[in-house]
């Protein structure tokens, strides 16, 4: 997507080589609602004629980018996958662990109802970013556990130089990221796959 | 606003007298995109005629509906404030410490960077919730922080019973709450106030 590897280059924060991108400008922290719209409708392009009948995604930053698709997929529900098991969910949920490759973070749960993802059902993934995939694997397992199917998923921003997108593409799930970043480094800037 | 009523008397799950409403179906899990939207609209209704450059929220469950919102007030930029102070917010944030009325939590702080928000700025705030009002207070305190001005608050569900909404009024902030609950309890369901 032309428009988002543009802002990517130019809002973009960079620290390190291959470490750090901050796109807190219109995705992560501010949130362009218009620029999302054109994001869910590229979604909605690269998945044309996939039947979608959910999109799920995991709090917080895929939230904004989730229900701005779901309006490009004709309003169909948005989950998000919790991190904390509230009392406000209880009962009946899936679990799966999202594995951390940092040593500053720890392995955590992530948390769907029962009520909100049914067998049989095709749903389509949306996350902003996909670095070493354990976020989106953990997505993946919960949609298996469900009984459901995985259409695929929708990322904003993949870092390619990172193992994840190659790991789930080679489970059989289709990855579509709209801007895939080769390398990067505070000196020579982003570069992107061809 | 009634569909909202409705939806609350028909999906909603009380525990307790006056303790926990689970909206999941709708507002705080799974997310009704539509229904969303027309939460959106009845926000800019009630604000009819005020300014508003910029909406301002709490992640996790204000994001979307922050996003809708801001698409019935002329695609204004969104900025949800975080929970962690994660590498993603470096460098200069505003802070505020959002109290905790619960034995079992703690007092929390969180951060909006310096960059998305300015003085002389007219925010609303938007969120799921108001019962407390502790989020609300340091949101409000963080707008006020940058220089910026509250045109007032969005909100769509009121537990009026709290003392937040009435407590933040007070101050002199105009609260809007698309529905507020004089009392819920397992046994009678939810009374809204007049």
């Amino acid at each position: 997507m032309e428009q988002l590897k543009q802002r990517i280059q130019e809002e973009g924060k960079i620290r390190g080589t291959n470490e750090i991108l901050k796109v807190d400008s219109f995705l992560n922290h501010q949130i362009d609602v218009a620029f999302l719209a054109q994001i869910g409708q590229a979604f909605r392009d690269r998945f044309d004629g996939c039947q979608v009948d959910r999109i799920l995604t995991i709090e917080a930053s895929g939230i904004g980018i989730a229900c701005l698709a779901a309006q490009a997929f004709g309003n169909v529900p948005v989950v998000f996958a919790k991190k904390n098991r509230t009392k406000n969910i209880a009962g009946d949920v899936f679990i799966s662990q999202v594995e951390s490759f940092t040593q500053s973070k720890r392995p955590y749960n992530i948390f769907v109802s029962k009520e909100f993802l049914k067998p049989g059902e095709k749903v389509l993934l949306i996350d902003d970013f996909l670095a070493n995939g354990s976020a989106l694997s953990a997505l993946i397992d919960i949609v298996r556990q469900a009984g459901a199917q995985v259409v695929g998923a929708g990322i904003v921003i993949e870092k390619a130089f990172q193992p994840g997108g190659q790991r789930i593409r080679e489970q059989g799930v289709r990855v579509e990221s709209l801007a895939r970043i080769q390398e990067m480094s505070e000196e020579t800037g982003v570069q992107f796959c061809e």
